[in-house]
């Protein structure tokens, strides 16, 4: 992630948005935007359509006389119609309109509109993806799979929308490149199929507001970054200022890429994410990636859930992401039962610049530091007296053609950074071992390396000792296959998901932190010193908003390879196969915890996506809409409230039950307990090819006894279902404990294991 | 050309030569370093070879009583034998065993060792090269060829001397790739299939010196660049920081490299040069290509012209570069009548920043700033009272976060460029229509542009009274097609040649400014502001040194489509069928002189070389090496002087004369002077393929009458040859006039034109 003036972007995002936070509220008489969602049963038949109604039900609240403020606003306002994503509508009304339309006929609920907060080329190699077998051959690389992108808009001319290779557009597809500012409809191609945006919302929360860039083009990058990184094509000798040099590309390099626009600089609105959503179902996309969320809400006034509900209806995989908020627990968003929840990872690649000592030793370092500098053969600087690099008094007395080695700061050298920075030197040596907001984030805009405390001694020995001590850097090195990837990234969001922690959210990890890819041309990525912004075409950044297209794109080849799947079936695929362990074999660690701790599920639920497995993942946990509707029953919600997200009076909640049929299992306790028993009921279906027989395998969570019945399970053929149930016997003394196990299914012969997370966690207050 | 400080590297490379130049220099007592020249028909026959016949002799001149000083050099010592490019030795000696070895039997001359000074990727296209037809495929590329370069090393490890696609190599090969400090001999492939260093004349002339690089490997850049720019091997997305990018590939990407190192940081001396051609001329390469040249040095003592003798003796033809000491008539160095002395010109090609203002108009400038600097809609900055942009204190008063406008500088805008650079400022817009230094050598360490005055009145009027008036500057533009080039280089020095006025040089003229090639890891190639400098594996400098490299990868393509001609008949095809016309078809430009005027031949000899029409050009002019000992006879040297040259006795000097076969015409006068007549003799040879008519066509030089008899040339058959008579009609009033005309003659059917310049000059003093 490039940096500016210090900060990294992926705060800047959230920055920037939270200055728009604050347009929801709204006093008495004041009209703000709300979305109100319909029964459509109760239309009338004089209606043409939902449109018309709706329209008529605003029209209808009118009051004779003005309100007070608001001059712009003199009557409520339709702003979008929904009719895909969710039955219903949103407008500007004032609280006294508000409280008529609950009282129309077919009113099911309405909230406020509310912000939506966002959560980034190696990666593909990084999940095994290969061109000699597993999912890329076998989806033929997605070419015939549509995703849907909901996010800030494209940057059509970028290297990664060229269309080579690509086949002719799927028949099915409904959609349209929209014209707008900076942007004719013949900016989409066999690549980018579709382009639109919605800000209708925003306008009506912000009367008389200018729409700086009133199309679909991206003014901020990220959805740039995250459309390509589902499906970008093929893009040779790209790099970012030389580090990450390779054939740029998505997930899914031959699928299609469909940008619905619901950021911009000036807002982001639920009832516009709704809107894009809307669309999305409407123009045939077969997976959706949301990298945003909203927190603090619940899932029937979460556009996200409510739009990923009809989505899930016509088999549509919604990837969306965790969330920046980690390492909290509990503080995860998007923790939706029929969407897929991505957590973020670390990649096995690392930026370095190589450190040459007169004596003819070399150490790699870390640095992202984005310029061929020549550092070569200049005087190495070490003295206690000023090597804490804490005064730019001090260091401004050195001179400057030289390298200063810093010693060992307390916490992050972002602080030694900085003074040096100010000291105009032309090199500089960091010493730490943990620096993740560093390291995970990136940026450096000094000709530095940061290396480690185990390589400190000899080069400040050879600096203290040495005749006339004189080192060489080389920046713009990249190393591949560094141990101990993935690890969770310390900022992912943790579980358990408060809009519903009875199912065990995140699902599963993806890489997430320095992710390589497309950028906007017109943004900076990178600085050098206190005043010279760098921009390049792709970027380097940071976040669960990467990790979520990684997700998206491999449940569009999944999409590909399976065309009949379910999207729970796809999700179910992704889970049971994900690793939980690293590239050393170990359990993945958490950069959020100190001392390399385990990651827990919490973390990153099943673990790091493994799309190779996915494709033959032998048993799949699915799931229909009844299944979602008998889950909402269970949750003490009014009926309205369910309403709102499924839309239609089909579904019943004669069976309500919390135990949904998931590939996970997460039970959780109150930390007074100490003991109780949960059993979970299953049924699992064989997508193995023939006949198979699986036994349980049982990892139990620390304090936990888990049995499993029948611990064998017997298929005679394709499709053959079997059921099980899986029981907790779980005992403690109290305390936040959190334990994890697992349950694997193993195929007799081998040739499958179906593994499923246990969790037991306390409930997050 | 990066520039180091502000210094263009050219000036760098001079400089640093220049302080290593006094060690020639001797007091009586002292050993120095001689070249001694030998008569090998003298040798007795007790010697087993040349070798031990120089060591016998040097043996014998040890005097009882050591020399004073010299602790180190007790004995007279010999430092090279010689045998290919000259008979005879190198050898430290005092001034008294000087005068014994004079009176040994064999022994011919004597000279003090000397000093010498070293004077892609589009240029393959600009000169016409392609792949559909002409030299290019005539020629397979060259891949026959062997280049041997004489010069400061070579980086192996480049990507253009990679041999994909070279074939196995030429069996009469006798090359090495000698191991030496960091270069081990298997770094040699099919690309650059010998590597050999020479530094024995250095250590000769400071005895106990550490030579730092002890091997081919090249610590200056200038070796790997002409190298690569003779016969670079294809590298896909080269770029010098994003200007230029493209595939770099030398003039002939198939031909062979052999790096004969003869310049080391510790010196470079005339006895090195001549061992390195001596060893180049045994190992058998097809064309040398030597980037240096000796200033004020007799045809008899340069080592270039000494060698080269032996080398055209084989019809290895020696490509040299004219020197940097333009535009001063007479400057001149390599003005050598059996080499080809090559000029340098400018290249279509300019390097861009787009301004965008605020008010939409777009302006193209002139800018190498090494980066891609974001300079995105800043307040654009212009006030008569700052915008001279000649004080420090004025500009340090305003903000940084803006584009300052200049207005136009009285002279280079180079001291502008400093006090910019000083304040910090994220932009700056520059104005100059004629900046040679700048523009020809390259390097700009700020962000900013050089716009014309043609565009500055939009600029500065927007600037003045726009509302809030912003620009963005889009840098790394590379704008090819850029009328009026070539145009000659400003530096590219003059003829008539100091050596000997009487032969037309330079012949030729190729690219030389801001030519980009391949180079060494670990030097700077360019700077952002006042204390980083960054390096790249590309790089784009300027010179007669990179000139020459062109035309001697054009003369190894004519090489390999012509293996009959001699090294005469290879210089004479590229001689007159030279353009002297740019791409707008007005005559070349001299950008040594004010107000666009003409380039004479004493800048540019017959014009930009033509590769394509080199390769069938209808008529030769050839010469054997007794012709140019015929001429040598002609220049009142002494018997021994010739012998230095010409090694053998097999020659004769019974027909002396000035009227040497060449393929252009140069007439002397001293200004005081007001009428002469010169009669040249000239024969022709048919390459065109069959019978032919030619008829001349004469432009004749202002104040001068031409008379050409025949007027016409009737060939029967190919090879026939034809002899003509051309004669000089001079009268002038006096002053230094220099005046040209051409010869031309056109073939009747105009299949071949046979063009030849004409020049009249005063003899310079």
């Amino acid at each position: 992630m490039g940096s500016v003036n210090g900060v990294p972007q992926l705060f800047l995002f959230v920055l920037s948005w939270l200055l728009l936070a604050f347009h929801a509220n709204s006093s008495s008489d004041e009209r703000s935007t709300y979305i109100v969602h319909m029964d459509k049963s109760h239309m009338p038949k004089a209606f043409f359509n939902h449109h018309h109604w709706y329209s008529s039900v605003v029209r209808s609240l009118k009051s004779k006389k003005p309100t007070k403020s608001n001059h712009h606003r003199f009557s409520p306002t339709l702003v979008y119609s929904y009719d895909n994503a969710a039955h219903g509508f949103s407008a500007v009304l004032s609280k006294r309109e508000l409280e008529t339309l609950k009282k129309s006929p077919g009113f099911i609920s309405a909230y406020a509109d509310k912000t939506v907060t966002l959560d980034t080329t190696h990666t593909p190699e990084f999940l095994s993806l290969n061109t000699a077998n597993g999912l890329w051959p076998a989806s033929k690389y997605g070419e015939d799979v549509i995703v849907g992108v909901i996010d800030t808009g494209v940057w059509p001319e970028s290297d990664s929308y060229n269309d080579d290779g690509m086949g002719s557009l799927p028949t099915r597809w409904k959609g349209e490149c929209q014209a707008g500012q900076e942007f004719n409809s013949s900016l989409c191609n066999s690549k980018l199929i579709g382009a639109r945006y919605f800000n209708k919302g925003i306008i009506a929360a912000n009367p008389g507001i200018n729409i700086s860039m009133n199309s679909a083009r991206d003014t901020m990058g990220h959805g740039t970054h995250t459309s390509s990184t589902v499906a970008g094509n093929y893009v040779d000798d790209a790099s970012f200022f030389g580090y990450a040099k390779g054939t740029a590309k998505g997930v899914a390099p031959r699928a299609r890429v469909a940008m619905y626009k619901v950021i911009f600089d000036e807002g982001r609105y639920a009832s516009d994410v709704l809107a894009g959503m809307d669309q999305a179902i409407a123009d045939g996309v077969d997976v959706i990636s949301i990298s945003m969320g909203f927190d603090e809400t619940p899932l029937y006034e979460d556009p996200i859930a409510i739009a990923s509900f009809a989505a899930m209806e016509k088999g549509v995989l919604v990837s969306s992401s965790a969330g920046n908020a980690g390492p909290a627990l509990g503080s995860l968003h998007n923790g939706i039962p029929w969407v897929l929840t991505v957590a973020a990872g670390t990649i096995d690649r690392s930026f370095a610049g190589i450190t040459t000592l007169g004596s003819g030793e070399t150490i790699i370092g870390w640095t992202m530091f984005p310029a061929n500098a020549l550092v070569e053969r200049l005087p190495l600087l070490y003295n206690e007296s000023y090597s804490a690099c804490n005064s730019t008094k001090l260091l401004s007395q050195l001179p400057t053609d030289a390298i200063i080695v810093c010693k060992e700061a307390t916490g992050s050298v972002s602080k030694q950074i900085s003074v040096v920075s100010a000291s105009n030197m032309q090199g500089a040596i960091f010493v730490s071992d943990y620096d993740p907001e560093l390291f995970e984030l990136g940026g450096l805009s000094i000709p530095g390396v940061v290396i480690s405390t185990h390589d400190a001694p000899a080069v400040i020995n050879y600096a203290r000792n040495g005749v006339e001590p004189v080192a060489s850097i080389k920046f713009q090195q990249t190393v591949l296959g560094t141990e101990h990837a993935p690890a969770v990234a310390f900022y992912t969001s943790r579980g358990p998901s408060p809009s519903y922690p009875g199912i065990l959210k995140p699902d599963i990890m993806a890489p997430g932190s320095l992710v390589f890819a497309a950028w906007i041309p017109n943004t900076s990525t990178a600085q050098i010193g206190s005043n010279l912004l760098l921009t390049s075409d792709y970027n380097m950044i940071s976040g669960t908003s990467m990790a979520c297209p990684h997700a998206a794109g491999v449940a569009a080849l999944l999409r590909g390879a399976h065309p009949e799947w379910s999207a729970a079936a796809i999700r179910s695929a992704m889970v049971t196969t994900a690793n939980p362990l690293d590239n050393t074999n170990n359990p993945i660690r958490d950069n959020g915890l100190i001392n390399f701790t385990s990651a827990s599920p919490l973390a990153m639920g099943a673990g790091q996506v493994d799309p190779n497995r996915a494709l033959d993942p032998g048993l799949i946990y699915d799931a229909t809409p009844q299944d979602y509707v008998s889950l909402l029953c269970s949750m003490n919600f009014t009926q309205n409230q369910i309403l709102s997200i499924t839309r239609s009076n089909r579904y019943n909640c004669s069976t309500p039950t919390a135990d949904l049929n998931y590939p996970s299992f997460i039970t959780l306790h109150d930390n007074t307990s100490t003991k109780f028993v949960q059993t979970f009921h299953r049924t699992v279906t064989n997508v193995g090819g023939s006949a198979a027989t699986y036994k349980a395998k049982i990892t139990a969570p620390l304090g936990s006894v888990i049995s499993v019945s029948p611990g064998t399970l017997v298929f005679g053929k394709q499709y053959e279902q079997q059921s099980y149930t899986l029981t907790i016997n779980y005992k403690t003394d109290g305390g936040e404990i959190i334990s994890f196990g697992e349950l694997v299914w193993v195929e007799e012969n081998g040739n499958h294991t179906v593994r499923s997370p246990i969790t037991v966690s306390p409930f997050m207050s």
